[in-house]
């Protein structure tokens, strides 16, 4: 077993300061490994980075066939709880007969500004629907209406949650170890970083999975890179760098720095995880293997934020940088 | 050399979901190493961890002859920009004949929670007393004025930084490899955690430090374990772990998860340096190392807040929790 490897560092005058390791693996449909750093078997909590595995029962399912690519892409999204999200994940659940109550998710202040000083100009306490993970609880919802479920679809007993582990292993190819609450209380299944590249291939590459399932692949990945603002939001990593590559890849963050990419052209998934859970680390290391698959520009504003943000002092003099650690770049990482 | 060791973890469910390696170093003040873990000559910047050294040439003057403990307690601060912080800072300045104008250390949304909201009711913009570094940079003009020396006192040729790296490089015992621009924009000297170690002990234990260095240091510790607040702030690490070991401990965190820690009655110094940065981590770390010291009560709130914080979910539900690395218990860690 390999241990964590270097995936990013913070210099400040000729020093690196600190240091995040990690595990990262680049691979195909099939599971077989075109670079990889770290431990590739290394068990982590995808968290949010497997919301497009989270939803593919529902796409499956009766349920999916009426859903726009906007609803779709809600499903996948951790939003920042702004007015284009939170309103169209309350007209969803109107149209379902439900309401912000049914919703499991508990209420979450947004990191959008405008909601934000919104709420705190009204005293108005944040909601569920403010929620990052709203659009997915609405889409556990609508399965939980087709399959004439219980309320509590959270429980990771309940149906829905049942076929979303069985979705999770059948695209990871491996049983998941075990489970954790996840800040949205959905059980999150546990999985290797490489299970969930293969996952993000077999995303990327559809075509062994079927006809069902396959159409469910393309639906979301379509849905997710048709409208990046409304999977994260302004100024958000998985936004910007979604539009930067014009629909060519979908990527997606989770919490404890995960992130995943789909790339269908190269028929490739990517999946990392910083050890130490650093977001500022997962999204320069995803960045940097972005540019070296040759799918996002380097010289671009959304690539040049994430690869080498600047840090300024109170002064606003340049203090240091993080950067991509040299190994994401060497050859010598592929296996 | 070492590799970086585990010094904290975040568990959820039956997993460890991530992981913080660094070094620590606990050391008497001639150097001769009782434990450690990673690689004690690890390179670092100790940030404001190291700030009861950079004020020695301060205190060591004749400007510090006639210094409260409030105000050295204010020199060695990170603090949160509190009036209690703000008004004492602006006093010192206004009795040298000086003001804000003359301080470097830039502008900084203060931390505390009803400074902050003063200033956003009456869209006032935050000024340099409320950095957090603001008390330092007070006794660095105080000795600037001393040294009849020129007002760019953060220029690392100025006369205040050169006694400054001066002092260091005679506690760390050994010569500072390079600075780095902190936050603030004083210089901050590099150095080893082992020698920062070293460095806290002979603050602990001045016995061979000489009649001037030795009161310096022992004016300092008491000045901090005095007063705690003043050194952070309402619910902040330093302050709350200060208070909770009654005065016989003095620690200090610094920014990129440093933490030190000053223990007279052991003769001891302790450092550490989480190497990616996570301030959870290396306040966790602290805690276990000042229990396993036998001077912090691991039942304690103070200790508690920072040994196994909880992390609840949107619904208010444990759903993950920080604790030590089983490693900065065990025996076979000391060396």
């Amino acid at each position: 077993m390999a241990d964590a490897a270097p995936l990013a560092e913070l210099l400040r005058g000729d020093i690196v300061e600190s240091r995040h390791r990690g595990h990262a693996v680049i691979c195909d449909a099939s599971g077989v490994i075109r670079a990889a750093w770290g431990d590739p078997e290394a068990v982590i909590y995808p968290r949010s980075s497997c919301k497009m595995l989270q939803a593919l029962p529902l796409v499956e399912s009766g349920a999916g066939a009426g859903l726009t690519s906007e609803r779709l892409a809600l499903v996948c999204a951790s939003h920042q709880g702004a007015a284009m999200h939170v309103d169209r994940v309350a007209g969803w659940l109107d149209d379902l007969g439900l309401g912000e109550r049914d919703l499991r998710c508990g209420p979450q202040v947004p990191d959008d500004w405008t909601e934000r000083a919104r709420l705190r100009e009204g005293f108005e306490p944040p909601g569920q629907l403010h929620n990052n993970c709203s659009g997915k609880h609405a889409g556990f919802l609508a399965l939980t209406r087709h399959l004439r479920a219980g309320p509590e679809y959270v429980d990771p007993d309940h149906p829905v949650q049942r076929a979303v582990r069985v979705a999770i292993e059948e695209m990871t190819g491996a049983a998941s170890p075990g489970y954790g609450v996840d800040g949205c209380s959905a059980p999150n299944f546990a999985t290797s970083v490489h299970g969930l590249a293969r996952a993000m291939a077999r995303m990327a590459d559809p075509s062994g999975l079927g006809r069902v399932r396959g159409d469910a692949a393309r639906r979301l990945f379509g849905a997710m890179t048709a409208h990046p603002l409304l999977v994260a939001g302004e100024g958000r990593a998985c936004s910007e760098l979604m539009a930067a590559m014009g629909g060519r890849v979908a990527v997606k963050t989770g919490a404890e720095a995960v992130f995943v990419a789909i790339l269908p052209e190269a028929g490739l998934g990517v999946a990392l995880k910083v050890e130490d859970g650093g977001t500022r680390a997962s999204e320069c290391a995803i960045a940097a293997l972005l540019v070296r698959l040759g799918v996002l520009d380097p010289g671009g504003p959304a690539a040049l934020r994430r690869l080498t943000p600047t840090q300024f002092n109170r002064r606003g003099v340049p203090a240091a940088r993080i950067a991509p650690a040299p190994e994401l770049w060497a050859n010598g990482a592929a296996l």
